[in-house]
């Protein structure tokens, strides 16, 4: 046990997972060899279907989330008032809860109102992987693999917490990437919402153009459209959930594109956007391309790091007994090569 | 030698490739072991490099057409109009001339203007293959499998060198896909145009949102800005060439985003452009779900059929002596799945 802020820290032995769908069957079935997991589900079918593929099954939450380290919501947002409320009364003292849903604010409104917070340990997550399938026929046990996973550290997070459950996703294979609820939300706006938006609306327009568009449909419309097959409760969640920023990230690409679309019609050219748009799309490629790795203490300056990290787009890659490793993204701008933070790490 | 509408057709034998981009150079590798193949390309290193990787390689457009039965020019569109009228000088008589460029209207104009199809018989061509990748370092013996590749059929096209053409092609393991240079345009605005346009948009926006967007940017993200990294010059081609087409198609999706905007402003939901864009993407996963063939014959109701298999979105697969295999999709809507045409085929 390692001291953060005053809070001991236990490392996570037994698991609950509430949901069985893609996310929660995946993450059930993928901590089964390491950990006591037991998992439990609204729909009979799949509790039938988990236990046929050896997941321990509870019959209730409360049965399932009784004297567990660490509970997984993984069910959807309309739901997650009633589930929390569920977990709050039978969860464990000093035990941390997450969940996995696709925007952070709500979720952790919605985390406030069930009483989460005092006693019981908050920290909202959300796995950055595969959207487009549902369902535990489709859990797959490398949907993880090297997944970034969002979990959330507001002011009052109890870093302890935060901790030991990054500790058993970095153990999984994924970075963990530190975020306020609100933060997090603004981001996954222009990066999550706005492609699936982008992708019903690309779905729509090529279809109507009748037979020989879908004949000649290739690369750019199949990956283009690719999401427009998620389901369309998952895309209502991430938008609808979301309102104000996914407001502001379509004004953004509707003005782009009546930029291209007023250009062609005056005589121009649509090369300003092309230009712009691989600019940008190779900005993304390289922030991957670099990257520099810290080791940092965990002590009572942790709260200020994860929120160093936070601003960097870095994340948390292993947790130790007394350190923390991060990866800090090297940041290109024309020649030279910046690294965002690493400065106050160990190494 | 077999008779269609009157003109005799010979099988090619003996192929120039001018210009060795990505696509002039992946075709012309991949028909050197069965044809006669030589190359051009107006950049020397590029001459260098194709001649160092086997393939025949001549000093001049001249040199290279000089007696050959079929001219691929592989070359963008605002080379077009220069090098068709090197070709159209140097071809012999009876050769098919033929190119890749991705709008065909503008094509078919060209070639008019270079007097092609007055002895030397011109057939426009797209292959629906690799936009975001150029350069003869990037050509691929593999880049044309299975996909399918327009050639254009207009009221006076020789059908003779279509089908020698389309006999070349389906040998090597493409799907000809008949279609005015109209048709074509209009079809290729919204299921090639438009993702390229959408892609440049979503890139732009989403690394707008900083270094927390970018560690956050996953799959749909990558999938859905992939193409924006293509050459702004072929999206500029895709687009400009293509101006009135365009247009609609941007027009129609800035609609449905605006639609999506204007209903998350007013406190409503995007659900009905997540529920459409879905039921459209797997109208398209559909569409080659379920295929008929039909064999036929080659006589001189050839062009009507073309026509019909033009209209339904289907495409040919192999050309023989005296017959062509077809492909025709089978729609489906609703619970009957009703096939478009093969109705006067032979089988």
């Amino acid at each position: 046990m390692s001291g953060v802020d005053g809070t001991e820290r236990s490392p996570i032995r037994s698991v609950a997972v509430v949901g069985l769908g893609l996310i929660g069957g995946s993450l059930a079935r993928r901590l089964l060899p390491a950990y006591d997991v037991v998992g439990v589900d609204a729909d009979g079918a799949t509790r039938r279907d988990a236990a046929a593929a050896g997941l321990p099954v509870a019959a209730s939450i409360a049965e399932a989330v009784d004297g567990r380290d660490l509970v997984v919501v993984a069910t959807p947002l309309p739901a997650l008032d009633a589930v929390l409320g569920a977990v709050a009364e039978a969860a464990r003292p000093g035990a941390a809860v997450t969940d996995v849903t696709s925007v952070k604010v709500p979720a952790l409104a919605a985390a406030r109102a069930a009483g989460l917070g005092e006693g019981v340990r908050w920290v909202g997550g959300h796995p950055m992987a595969g959207v487009e399938r549902s369902g535990f026929e489709s859990s797959d046990l490398a949907l993880f693999d090297g997944a970034s996973w969002v979990l959330c550290v507001e002011e009052d997070t109890d870093l302890a917490a935060w901790l030991a459950l990054a500790e058993v996703l970095t153990g999984l294979g994924c970075r963990v990437v530190p975020a306020t609820a609100a933060a997090h939300d603004a981001a996954v706006a222009g990066v999550s919402a706005l492609p699936h938006l982008l992708a019903c609306a690309l779905a729509e327009v090529g279809v109507a153009g009748g037979p020989l568009a879908l004949a000649l449909a290739a690369g750019s419309f199949r990956d283009g459209s690719r999401v427009a097959a998620a389901p369309p409760g998952l895309v209502t969640t991430l938008c609808d959930g979301n309102r104000d920023a996914v407001v502001t990230a379509l004004d953004a690409a509707i003005a782009r594109l009546a930029g291209a679309r007023d250009a062609l019609r005056g005589g121009g050219s649509v090369r300003p956007l092309a230009v712009a748009g691989g600019d940008a799309r190779r900005r993304w490629d390289g922030a991957r391309a670099g990257e520099r790795r810290s080791t940092v203490d965990i002590d009572i300056g942790l709260r200020v790091r994860l929120a160093a990290l936070a601003a960097s787009g870095g994340s948390v890659t292993s947790v130790g007994r007394t350190t923390v490793d991060c990866l800090w993204p090297v940041v290109t701008s024309g020649d030279d090569s910046t690294c965002v933070d690493p400065g106050r790490g160990r190494a």
